[in-house]
């Protein structure tokens, strides 16, 4: 132990602050506002969270906290607090079900954010004030400087921003991680100057996070491991849309409107996003790069099959399997992969400038080309809208990618109007389902409906959509029946499917 | 005549090219892409579409052309053209009420997009290829190069992207306007580098457009005036709308959550919007800064009364008699006016890195604040998005204005859910009407929508509202009766009302 402690914790002012979990989980008190590292779910604390759930638990105190992270976090975090019902508000993204059914059930306060946005909002004063920053790293340096662990998220803001700050050292992460992070924080306006990413593998930063020492109140060590699941087989519906996608691509090279190696790419979060980027593995594409906010297991693939020689992300959310691989070969990978602040990951500046082409997932479509990413049936939060509007509204091409039905059929992914809008009309650039690609750039309104529905809806719901999108409405701009715009949704509600 | 083309025209070898309107005009064939000048109607040619519309009257032929601009443009281009039905394809923005009647007929497809994506659009060959650029420029230099009239717009990259290039000189302008633009174009990716606006008053360019001889194929000599409108007196409801922005602007310096000067300011396009940004003349403030689309008459105000120290813009967007008071003061004001192209005027880059204060217009805002830019009850084009995206998406504070009602208290502007939504709960951070300010920030859906509903209702409408948003949606995250919710837009198409 003594040994791990001065490997990891070389300023040695830092080791009296060592304490247990549950002594630094007694910092926390009921109103704090709480920020901690973490993205999709990586690198986020899970030894304070999980001992300040057990203090609530055991001593039956009402403890309630405003959370921030960068993204979703694991169970340790939002589950373990969501269930002792420590949650007031909680932004800017989560995937965890105890977390989210706390959400639509109104007991959980929820700002679902655009990622990019949020470490400005914390330094611009516009959210509450951060008592507590909590941050996993694999280590503190001599000068006292933060090595963070698989995420970057919002880290560095939070901790310039926070009163006092919690770290967790955790030694499941090997320290040779050192030096894949690039720590970059931009003035505030009117200050600011341009950043300097011009290409993906450009480090403009460090590769720790500076914190004045007093901030330090408890260092806790710890070894659990983040919570990322195992990727499922990729199935025949991801499979054709991974196909159709690099079909898109390919003709876009032809047709000279992408260089041969393409753009970086950026790729969401999730196993249909995984699966697609996975595509790329098989096809004649070479030289790529990623510039994204996660790294899934796709990319040591990409990474492997020498077709990407450069990944920048916000966290390496790899599968346990993935993180084996990525730990078996650290050297190789920490050559090819930079992990930033998510305002750098997600900048409009630098994805407009690199121009990047964007592929991320929706929940429905509707004939005009509008994207639902949140809300399942315009009432029920899913995850949130994550990076995907960052990446989408910036884009060389924006892409969403989604199956055309789900529910086993009974709902049509491609509908006349969506029931929440997160991605207008106007950023929406290409859709394609497993049926086909709807290349919506340069088509008006009533051009972009007959493509959406043409090429993109499944067939047992293509005639009810041409029936909505009938010839009287097709002599408008955008037309829409209003009592009847919604109504296969409502009809889904009442009945479980949007089939007549 | 033959000592102004001397003054205007200094290339000799341009004087060949000079010919009357008309026989510029018989060089558009039908099925052409007609790339033009001109931004919110400024510096738009009138001459050569003029003729057009005349030779198609009087030759009874079938034309038919996409026309691309830099946003609005006057009667003379798009009135003329859209009366003869010469209009197949429209974009990015439009006002001219033939051209919006023939949208909302579906006898024009238009294409509705941000205006900071049209040049890039064109660059990376998205949009069909340009045949003509008609451009209206005040000279020509001795290089042959293009010193443009009251606006840049999208003109520097389409004059790159076109195959034959038309120049009208507009004497009616005055030489001296010359080094009031600021001509940058930003190359492709992957070669793009940082925009080097790193403050408003920042010259990056040059202040001509440099073409290839070759491509020019005619001179036309024209004085026809831009069509500006007088605004309207301000009225009450305006007047109300300013002293409550003012108000929250003043609260958030005490807040210190903006500097004593604030930051860079934008303001939409329009009598509302100019109003607004005029209330500012009496406030406290000073030293401010613009850095927006449009330089409307309330800025010569704000530089007169010098609360105003520079202003960029895309176009001068004045009244008769502000454009008298321009060119009567010209070097004074062209000390504190840019002219940019609309793709820097618009940049998300520039507008997240300078901490832009964005303020546009709605049509409607719903209870969770999406806001409805665009689309009349869903369905009506009015105008479009413009640059509000462009703004709003990247601002430091994003703010929509809206009278609270609209058709003599007919129709509320507060509403369940937009019938059309441009900008998406994520991006809009403050709501503000006559009737108050909803500030938004660091709130879930449910408080926005007590807040939206409270602070910026209209009181005929806060009743049903409020019902609307019961007790038991208040329960949820975001919730909507899904039956109900266009039901107020329902029912002002069916009883000419949306009260019950």
């Amino acid at each position: 132990m003594k040994t791990m402690i001065m490997e990891r914790i070389k300023n040695k002012d830092y080791h009296d602050k060592i304490m247990s979990a549950m002594e630094a989980a007694a910092l926390i008190k009921d109103g704090m506002t709480i920020a901690t590292s973490g993205f999709t779910p990586a690198g986020y604390p899970k030894a304070v969270p999980k001992a300040l759930a057990e203090r609530i638990k055991r001593e039956g105190i009402d403890l309630k906290i405003n959370l921030y992270t960068g993204a979703s976090v694991g169970d340790e975090l939002d589950g373990e607090l969501a269930r002792v019902g420590a949650i007031k508000k909680r932004l800017p993204y989560q995937t965890q079900s105890d977390c989210r059914n706390k959400i639509n059930c109104g007991e959980i306060d929820y700002i679902d954010m655009h990622l990019s946005h949020v470490s400005d909002f914390v330094r611009y004063g516009f959210l509450s004030k951060i008592d507590i920053a909590i941050v996993e790293a694999i280590a503190i340096t001599e000068e006292g400087y933060i090595i963070p662990s698989t995420s970057l998220g919002n880290t560095p803001a939070f901790i310039e921003n926070a009163e006092l700050v919690i770290i967790e050292i955790n030694t499941r992460h090997p320290k040779e991680l050192e030096g894949i992070h690039d720590v970059y924080q931009p003035l505030k306006p009117p200050n600011r100057i341009p950043i300097p990413v011009i290409t993906p593998k450009d480090r403009i930063g460090e590769t720790y996070i500076k914190v004045s020492p007093d901030k330090i109140k408890a260092i806790v060590i710890s070894d659990i491991p983040d919570s990322v699941k195992e990727f499922p087989e990729i199935d025949e519906i991801s499979q054709r849309m991974a196909d159709n996608l690099i079909d898109f691509l390919e003709n876009e090279v032809d047709n000279k409107r992408l260089p041969e190696n393409l753009l970086p790419l950026q790729s969401g979060v999730g196993a249909v996003a995984n699966a697609v980027l996975g595509g790329l593995v098989k096809s004649k594409f070479s030289g790529l790069s990623i510039y994204s906010e996660v790294i899934q297991d796709s990319v040591l693939d990409l990474i492997d099959s020498d077709k990407v020689n450069i990944a920048s992300g916000s966290s390496l959310t790899l599968s346990p399997k993935g993180l084996e691989r990525f730990y078996n070969n650290i050297a190789k990978y920490k050559d090819k992969i930079i992990l930033r602040p998510q305002e750098i990951s997600n900048s409009p500046e630098v994805i407009r400038r690199l121009g990047v082409i964007s592929m991320n997932t929706a929940i429905e479509v509707d004939i005009y080309g509008d994207v639902n990413s949140t809300n399942i049936m315009g009432t029920k939060m899913m995850n949130g809208i994550g990076g995907s509007g960052d990446f989408t509204r910036n884009a060389y091409i924006s892409i969403f990618t989604t199956p055309s039905t789900a529910k086993g059929g009974k709902i049509s992914s491609i509908v006349p109007l969506v029931s929440h809008c997160d991605h207008t009309e106007h950023d929406v650039q290409v859709v394609i389902t497993e049926q086909g690609v709807a290349d919506l750039r340069g088509l008006s309104p009533k051009e972009k409906a007959k493509v959406i529905i043409n090429n993109c809806a499944h067939p047992d719901y293509k005639d009810a959509l041409l029936e909505y999108y009938s010839n009287e409405m097709n002599q408008c701009h955008i037309s829409h029946k209003l009592n009847e715009a919604l109504s296969w949704h409502y009809r889904f509600l009442s009945t479980g499917t949007m089939k007549k």
